[in-house]
């Protein structure tokens, strides 16, 4: 089944401990359309500048992704500037100019609007709101959102989330929605401000999904070059949508732990090069072998012999 | 088979967001040989002051645990205290007594130096090379170590670790003592200087165990109630070493593996209360039961319909 992102397409400028790149693509509705669409057909809503390189978007029309949605307007595209120390759990901003991105507004083609699985990614919730204004019916809204929304928009936060489903979030941004450090309580705080669902993301610890009478721990690939950290979270949210949206079916828990997987397999890639260097050259094989990496890493059996 | 522990027996002053207790029973010895004695009998070489409480003693010797090593000396019990904000996953430390510690000279009885799993807990590393001495032939030797000891006696340490087939450690400290900030690096540096295994603790994030050819990782059990971390990581290596020592065959992935949940199962009761509260009290169904809490939080099947 098809899936739509609403989200920045962006040219990102990144230093890491490893190397610098200036206007390099970025933004969180290309990383998670270029993920999802490993799997499941991705419809992208965003705008980008005239300076915007075409062959970027031939780039993502290459991979099938719909871009009906995303707009050229008149001036610059949204651009950030970052920088990632050998922590490289977490950017320093250095830079970000909103340009195009300031009088965004999106505005679903009507061949979007049916849109089975949607995604809204880090945008104001006014935003995010207004694009499910516009689906009919959608069968799972999964949102992101970050600390300027949660502490500056926390009203039109909490009325877009009773309207969406699943919520990723980082353990910080978790602890402060929810004003509880304990991530379990947290998650749960937040699961009764609406979402059915909350991922709870922590880098290279890898992430939790909390449902209400379940929780799946999966742990980030252990590598040994991360090179750039920038877009995981939105490969991760990309393969976890692309992977469930490929069932037409309910939502079972074997879909969910896979599709968290498949998240973490994705961003797994993304990381290992700039911007989505990695992404455009990974083949299936190679992701069919990281799943398989994933369990190994996390396989154990049951008692045996300690069951005395 | 037995499994020998040397480290602290001590009395500890704990303050957390939650309460605070002066003078309970902790030390590294102490949470390592009570959390091993569920599943091996357990030898402790350790000191204590006159002030210690017989009760103590006579609990440890309850749970089965042989004390012919531990003496006692004239003057007081070794003393830590410490403070634990919301975060929980360090402690202050404010004050730490070495008392009768500071002329701690490891003594093994006789009928000791046979024992096949010995655990050489967080002292000086000539310290831990002294009971190497006195121990003929073991068959797996782990021990714990910290930035005091890799900053302050890296040769000694160096040379200790040089003896030692297993390590474990917290990501601060492989990344100190490997001088390198990725974790699969640094483990790998470390497997360089001696041990075949490494066992990296993440507190709430869990832990890894990395070998030559393998890497496991197991989550921490999530938590909405943590209480005092004190312990943690001394009964998690109590309960990985304990399992392992139920086996007189070879160390096989599997029983690695049930091996490193099952430490990661008695740390998630340890924390549950001050000192050794909860694993005074705990039973083995319970243990069984959050064994299987940790398969359930952890697995996931193949690619299924992913692999198209």
């Amino acid at each position: 089944m098809s899936l739509l992102v609403v989200g920045s397409v962006a040219l990102d400028s990144v230093e890491t401990p490893f190397g610098q790149k200036e206007d390099i693509l970025g933004g969180s509705a290309t990383y998670f359309s270029t993920s999802a669409s490993f799997f499941s057909p991705a419809r992208v809503v965003a705008v980008v500048g005239e300076d915007f390189p075409e062959g970027h978007l031939n780039f993502l029309r290459g991979r099938g992704i719909d871009l009906e949605g995303l707009t050229r307007e008149t001036g610059r595209t949204f651009r950030w500037k970052g920088r990632y120390s050998y922590e490289l759990n977490e950017a320093q901003t250095l830079d970000t100019q909103l340009n195009v991105f300031q009088a965004f507004s999106p505005k679903l083609p009507e061949s979007y609007r049916d849109t089975p699985y949607v995604f809204l990614g880090n945008i104001h919730p006014e935003l995010q709101a207004q694009v499910l204004d516009q689906v009919k019916a959608p069968k799972l809204v999964a949102a992101d959102t970050m600390n300027f929304w949660i502490k500056g928009s926390r009203a039109a936060l909490l009325k877009t989330l009773s309207r969406v489903n699943l919520l990723f979030v980082n353990d910080a941004e978790a602890r402060q929605l929810a004003g509880e450090h304990n991530v379990v309580k947290a998650a749960r705080a937040i699961m009764a401000m609406g979402p059915q669902r909350v991922v709870i993301k922590r880098g290279e610890y890898g992430a939790l999904l909390f449902e209400a009478e379940h929780i799946f721990a999966c742990p980030a690939f252990p590598l040994a070059e991360v090179f750039d950290p920038t877009g995981a979270g939105d490969t991760f949210a990309g393969g976890f949508m692309g992977a469930l949206a490929t069932s037409s079916g309910v939502l079972d828990q074997a879909l969910l732990r896979r599709a968290m997987v498949m998240g973490s397999v994705m961003a797994s890639f993304t990381v290992e090069k700039f911007s989505l260097e990695r992404l455009r050259e990974v083949t299936r094989p190679e992701i069919h072998a990281r799943f398989a990496e994933f369990r190994k890493l996390t396989h154990f059996d049951d008692l045996g012999s300690l069951e005395r």
